[in-house]
């Protein structure tokens, strides 16, 4: 590819920021607080577009239902407000997860009173869409069972089936469900939408609009998720990703901070269906991580970065030439044509696609001179007082 | 449930031995090569009918295409053979991953004609399988990838799918294809059917008459098994099962010798079908094994015995307590209703079986008293001579 | 063995059970709070002998010295308040991993001062010990580190062996140090004590009276444990035992609830030990698990009634029969000797040694019956008001 | 690091080949023939001396006693034949697992004369060692059982350490002991020398010149294989590497063609140790690759320039400036100084040192353009005449 066509490949991805992102989180163990942490939406908001000053690639905010919005601040306000700082409202993400009554699970429940909770919040979700003028409904369930015998498992596949239909029912046009599996955590017997093949099978149960939205951490050691994305791909069943890293469990790293060639070769299944049906898919990239040590703002420059890059890299695949090598069984010569890219430093081709948007050329050193860091820290520092940290027991 | 009823609840498991579970078999670091152990389709046939006298749950035997017919003996006269000893052929296994032109596949070859040859065995297979009397057409393929780049991976899919379309196209109206997935092994990079996902949408592509296998080595680990089995005996596609244990990868170790309460668990899940539909599923029950240390009649015998008590364990699970804890969220009594099951020793009630059928009450230590393995070890040895174990390089 | 030996055999095993254990625990996600669950460490003592008159077996409780341990009530206070109980204190675990200046590292912290602060507290709990009469250090540390390059890993060896090196010399004479490896969580790339090899290179380093726990749920998948217990207790290097059970990470479940043969297999081989080296090895069986649903009494019961038939179960291996078979090689009938003793179903074993102890036959339903946890749940709930979740973000 | 110092650094990096890397290899499933693959030691001497002509950076060639002595060819002819081609020979590795004998294990085998068998060949290798100049003796072992009570695992272990005592008694002093791990495969249930920790504690009971080998596919998914590393050269005991890569088992991939970062971070901390310490300590890196797909030639050539990039990569990072910033906490700094290492592209420093040792820039298209491969394949065709592909069953 042209070095003038890769600078222009770079225009097309953007990337969305979490609001939970540059809030204070943790493990089970407890959470190392950090001053410059944001806590409210205003405050997270800010961080966000902070980050697309720098980076110019991320416009639109992943939002929380429960932790976002509030009652003296209205859903349009929200939105209002994401518009002056330059971003646009992205996902919503409804949350039924973390209140009491949804100990024994959400749209899974037995309890046909806390199954309609958990969706008129989703409906709810899919008004505050409307109003942020979202396009995506995220759903991500922690349903599921810590103990064989806990209930019946199809019992609840049913019971999810019926609530996503319904929530399909109530989706506007313009809106898309992505729907999230995962293997374990914080179910540790049986989760009730444990991978690709459960999370496809109830997305197209639920209508046309649902779609699978791979997290890169959620997945069983050794899987090979590029094969899972094409395939998704292939059938029409992609609808986004949450982009993160790990070395055993979900540990929500930084992308590509464990395994870089996994993330690359997610990018080169992407490429490799555009080479084939030669159409863009439309993928939601979104980043999820959870960053206890790292200050938030910096880890989510690096992301993005990092994603800017493995990005450009699989773009570097010189397809005709692989396909031609595929022809001949030429093994060594396709691997490394797909290798070579990885190899081939591409940020030369970043800096020069951030000159022409007049974006700082090191967005990390740009953000550390800033003083931005130092001036919230002590700003919400003095707005929130001192937090807690949590503990195991 | 009565021990009456138990009793008889026995009588409904059938399990299939493998031919080349009688035949040595071996890790790439070679075969450790047994005197007794079975080389010709009359010596397997001799075998399995040994284990089914004395076990009298294994009335079929599995046979592999490859190995098992050859020009002097139709298909028809291995039938006969079979009948004359007591057993009905089994699932018929074609072999497309063995002869070099599959270096690059099979059916996902990128040679038309080597997807041609593999198709034409696969339809000669179906022939045999009318001729024996099969009803089930048991498809494994090895077909995969082994690094990045090496071939397009949907590309792959699409052959596949239109190869499974043809073959059940061939297909007699009483035989049903039985498609297993793998994750991993011998393909190392990507396997062309890597989960019950991907098989579950191949059936599904194929025909009404294809379902999916599930062998219980081929899932990474930590994967809840059982929960894949209640999905799909509620999407109606479980087809059958290879039993078999591993402690990492593919080891086709003996049924429940490192984790017995997992086989429990996937029995369980079964009875949950039948307790929640009032419907008996049909489900084909193999073996599928390979052992390198253990005599090959012993291992089938500890298998099936083992096979036996596990699925005796899960029908004791009182299921309509289980229900009525579950409606309580009583968390404890509903595990301790299932976990007690499996600590219940079912050993007298598989000797009540088993004296009710007329058959020795320790089937191992009637085969060891028989002098079988003794006798056929000294024939084959002198009618096959000397074996060689094979070398890694 | 005889029917009355193995009874007595019982009376050898003592759990010790944590005080951790009947507070309120979580995940990441949150914590779905019991109104029963305790909160002081009177409450915990109480429930801690509630237990123990139930099982008979759980003589001693495991403190938290920053969780247990308040100004207004030294540390003999609490030993004399377990004395009243009938309990004696077990462990004493430090707590060098909540507090925010460990966010870097608790002895490991390349800041002398923090690493002194850590030192100083685990020092303390020496005296905590000695005080509550503790013959147990229980050494379990989140240190590691979450990116690669953010510290030197083996300048945090160093500081590990320097700092375990102080605390053995502080160690009075009749109290052992049991040091506690894990692979991940929360330390997410590298694990300062990440396996036993490092555990036991770390305790040689720091003194006779230095030993490694085993947590059963601080392995990779796949992990044999039993072997590395063989390995341990060859070494004389085997302290002891943190029981839990999980199926993913490390998930704190009911010890044998997902895979109860593999604690069966570990007690088969303290069993080999004894009977190789005719001692009886002196470990310290402890329970560490986190229950988010389960009842925390309800939990424990369960436990420690597993536990118990799983060492009776492995008593049961008829040893010199098992040499005799291993020394003919009869692979089937040495793996049946072992597999026989699970099977067989040893609760009436354990109710003869309840009926002589003159403990209720069925701990859990007299727990039941008791009206112990309603009451307490009262009590509670007027004593300490409505308690938080937690939230993730 | 200046790129005149980049260049020399390369000239450190001498990796060794395996003469079974050319031959035929494959998986349980068979083996896809080569023509053009070695058969005789003469023809693997070929093979890799037109490797090491190619790429100048693999001198010597690690032989295997039973396939590549015979006895019309003494050890000192075959040290000799290499040296005509330019090359040494490297580590002597026995073979005690693959004849009949050792069905039961080899060093740890119950029988003594068998085990005699097994301690004779390693002697013998010893002896064969000091003929051809090898500097290493490369021990693995297939030993372990495959069941839970086919033996004592301690008993075992005895065995082992006696063995390794006498192997280490007859060792020329100039020679070392290479001891290597694995915890699966072929032996199912526990391998003898499972883990790291193991390997250690055998090799420090062997004797000072007894080292631990770490195979890079030898780990359970998960394990931080660099900080196993770490830990082995500040203990003194790592001898050297097997290099290979693996998606999920010890698949004998091509090094770094599914996770070039792990490698990279083994040398990350190879690098820091020489930073710390100021020494270069003596490692023996070796490949161990088992290629049934890719021709042999062409995967040592991909392999040999991996390794070589992987090598420059680490040996870019700044260390004066990541130990800065590592005394700052500052973790995206010190993370991105390691990771932009990585990401730099340094084949250009490899062409440069290519150029000034009189190399082809590109030695796979060198060797294609060769014409080498066809030939010997036509060579060897003619000269071994058709080869079986071997049998699962």
């Amino acid at each position: 590819m042209k070095p003038e066509l890769m600078v222009e490949r770079l225009d097309e991805l953007a990337i969305e920021l979490p609001s939970w992102g540059f809030a204070d989180t943790g493990t089970r163990f407890g959470k190392f607080q950090q001053d410059a942490a944001a806590v409210t939406i205003e405050e997270k908001i800010a961080d966000a577009a902070h980050v697309h000053a720098l980076t110019g690639c991320c416009p639109t905010l992943a939002v929380h239902v429960l932790w976002d919005f509030r009652d003296d601040l209205p859903a349009a306000r929200v939105a209002a407000l994401a518009k002056q700082h330059g971003l646009a409202i992205g996902a919503i993400n409804p949350n039924v997860f973390q209140d009491q009554q949804y100990k024994w699970g959400s749209l899974t429940n037995r309890s046909a009173p806390i199954r309609k909770m958990a969706l008129d919040h989703i409906l709810d979700s899919i008004r505050i869409g409307r109003s942020t003028g979202s396009r995506f409904l995220s759903l991500w369930f922690a349903d599921g069972t810590n103990y064989v015998g806990q209930a019946d498992l199809i019992e609840r596949k049913k019971w999810m089936v019926a609530a996503l239909r319904q929530t399909h029912a109530a989706l506007p046009t313009n809106m898309t469900i992505l729907l999230e599996y995962k293997p374990f955590e914080p179910a540790f017997y049986a989760t009730d939408i444990a991978d690709w093949g459960m999370a496809l099978l109830l997305a197209r149960a639920a209508g046309p609009r649902a779609k699978v939205l791979v997290d890169t951490g959620h997945h069983y050691q050794g899987a090979n998720i590029e094969q899972i994305v094409a395939w998704l791909l292939d059938e029409n069943m992609l609808g986004g990703f949450h982009f993160n890293d790990r070395r055993y469990a979900d540990d929500d790293l930084t992308l590509g901070s464990v395994d870089p060639y996994q993330i690359f070769r997610i990018f080169h299944e992407i490429e490799n269906h555009r080479f084939r049906t030669g159409r863009t898919p439309k993928i939601a990239y979104m980043v999820d991580q959870s960053h206890n040590l790292k200050p938030k703002i910096e880890a989510m420059i690096q992301t993005v970065d990092m994603a800017q890059q493995l990005y450009l890299k699989a773009a570097l695949v010189d397809r005709p030439a692989l396909a031609a090598a595929q022809k001949n069984e030429d093994l060594v010569r396709s691997e490394n044509l797909v290798r070579d890219a990885f190899l081939t430093d591409v940020r030369p081709t970043l800096s020069q696609w951030r000159r022409r948007h007049h974006l700082p050329l090191d967005p990390l050193e740009a953000h550390r001179q800033s003083g931005y860091a130092t001036r919230v820290a002590a700003e919400r520092r003095q707005r929130h007082g001192p937090k807690g940290g949590g503990a195991y027991a």
